[in-house]
């Protein structure tokens, strides 16, 4: 093109070279590092997850919340939630839910039963030599099962910088879990099983293999199923599952809540207890059980409603039935036990609601 | 930078300011349609698929090959053979995978399982509402459902240009296998009834459902199975979904797998008819039941095996029993059918191994 011959004296043409490699460098920067939504897709697995929440567009990616590409959506900071149904598990999700920052939303279904089912195939020896003689070996089947679960979790709610899943029975697959997001986090909630069994009673909550017209045969099988899932929550550690007892996150919130959001690494927010503001932006499913508990602000109700319902029989045969009661820190031998004071919010909300009864 | 006062005259400032713009254009067309393997991380889904297969390394990403990115992998070329078992879906599917271009593999056995809980959970009402109360909406299970089944397929075998699942009842799902991957096509192996319940009963291939002691139940679900099958096929239509039959293929495989490859939209190779000769390459599952079967090259002797091994009274109820024989094209009356003459390419097998072995 003649450029060569231009002649422009050298000190001007270093000046045009490096404006030259600076426009390079600069234009390459700025289209490898924004790739374009229509060309990546409809999925989110594997590209930085582009949101709008609150009118402001975020990029979220990793727990130090820098926009940068995440090498593996595997790698994202999700929070399970699980435990016994009637254990409060929906009241704390519903109060990560109403942070800022944490979306939970409603039971997948899917996800415990995707669970339950890969668990079937593995268990049996035969099957998982027919599994691995079809080239589907476990790092195959994991991450066909991990992209299953992120693609619903992403995708059944809105966008936030954490999310959260709450399927009470998912916590009987921690390890697994652990195992396929190395970075998530799980809250075991725990209640004193005798309220637990009488919740599920008396609100009639069908549960798979649960005679839910015996309080032996419930307590039972809360005692079976939290074996489990607190022994699951022992082997991945404190570092990545905390429980929660029902009775202190409701009696003692601010605590608590301080409590979990540390152990979350996220900052604290007082939105967490007032939960019942925030129910707009709250799904909630019109066919959940504890839907209509959730909507009103916390209260302490529930921790007694139990008391004097267990038959005579059961109650004698308590330390056997149920030996995870007292493993949990409730003594089986006492029938009206007290879960400790509220706290100094506790105490100031209910005192503003009695005087609002008392002049309504 | 006082580039401005450079003094340059009009027609080389232009010439300059020219190349300053091509260089931006090019630079940003180079880096934004090449992203690099290690930012998009391990998942196949949503880059354009790298794989090396003989030694050469290929970008495949869509029926016309062009080794641009894919929208979605959901595009992707996919084929799924199926059928009832015992119908040679595994012949099919060895047969494509002597191909070089086409990687089945052997049968996946999570896909089906899947597709078949999937299925359970949008047939009741009252579980469909629950999901969609729970954000779980269609696009959203769906999109969860084909990302699984990607997964499964692409990582349980080498890479291919063109890849192939074989599970025989996944193809009870074929209208949704066509919604989740518009592009897959769907190869349907039939075969006459009372050689597959023969085949059944004789090499004691349980099915779920299935008593395989009986000829006249197992025909009656033969019959159920394929008239859900087969309605599936017609309803997503010719372009899609292909019949097959056993017999045709084995008598006359180099039409029959001309037709296939025509179908396919794929170049045919003679490879497929010495499926045998590429055994090392084809990945075969020591415990699937016709393993032993397509390690020998084709051959006739499972047309007639059957005959004399239907007991009396089925014979005589059969037009009944398995109307969709019939419909299919196999004559319920007659108890000893011919399926036609062998092409000039089996019977020159069938002379050269008879000579081998008079000569042995």
């Amino acid at each position: 093109m003649g450029l060569g011959t231009a002649g422009i004296g050298g000190v001007k043409r270093i000046w045009w070279i490096s404006l030259w490699l600076l426009t390079i460098y600069f234009t390459y920067l700025y289209s490898s590092g924004y790739p374009k939504e229509g060309k990546m897709g409809t999925s989110f697995i594997n590209r930085d997850i582009m949101m709008v929440k609150n009118s402001q567009e975020y990029q979220y990616n990793s727990v130090d919340q820098k926009p940068t590409l995440v090498k593996n959506d595997q790698d994202m900071p999700l929070i399970f939630i699980g435990g016994m149904p009637r254990s409060g598990t929906t009241l704390m999700r519903t109060m990560l839910d109403a942070h800022p920052d944490v979306r939970c939303g409603q039971e997948t279904r899917v996800i415990p039963r995707l669970l339950f089912m890969r668990n079937n195939w593995i268990r049996s020896v035969k099957e998982r030599r027919r599994l691995e003689e079809a080239g589907i070996l476990p790092k195959v089947l994991d991450q066909a099962v991990s992209q299953f679960i992120l693609e619903i979790i992403i995708n059944h709610g809105s966008a936030a910088k954490f999310l959260c899943n709450k399927d009470p029975f998912t916590l009987k697959a921690t390890t697994y879990l652990h195992e396929l997001f190395p970075n998530a986090k799980f809250i075991l909630m725990l209640r004193d099983g005798r309220a637990t069994a009488h919740s599920i009673i008396s609100r009639k909550v069908t549960i798979a293999g649960f005679d839910i017209t015996s309080y032996r045969d419930v307590l039972t099988k809360w005692n079976r199923a939290l074996e489990v899932i607190h022994n699951q929550c022992n082997e991945v550690g404190s570092k990545y599952c905390l429980s929660v007892h029902y009775e202190t996150l409701v009696l003692r919130p601010v605590q608590e809540t301080k409590r979990i959001f540390t152990f979350l690494d996220i900052p604290w927010s007082d939105h967490v207890l007032h939960h019942e503001k925030y129910l707009p932006d709250i799904q909630l499913s019109k066919l959940e059980k504890s839907t209509d508990q959730v909507q009103r602000p916390l209260y302490l109700d529930a921790l007694t409603s139990w008391f004097g319902h267990i038959p005579e029989d059961v109650e004698r045969d308590m330390a056997k039935i149920a030996p995870m009661l007292t493993k949990l820190g409730y003594d089986p031998s006492i029938q009206r036990p007290s879960y400790g004071e509220p706290d100094e919010f506790i105490k100031s909300q209910m005192s503003s609601r009695n005087s609002t009864q008392q002049s309504s």
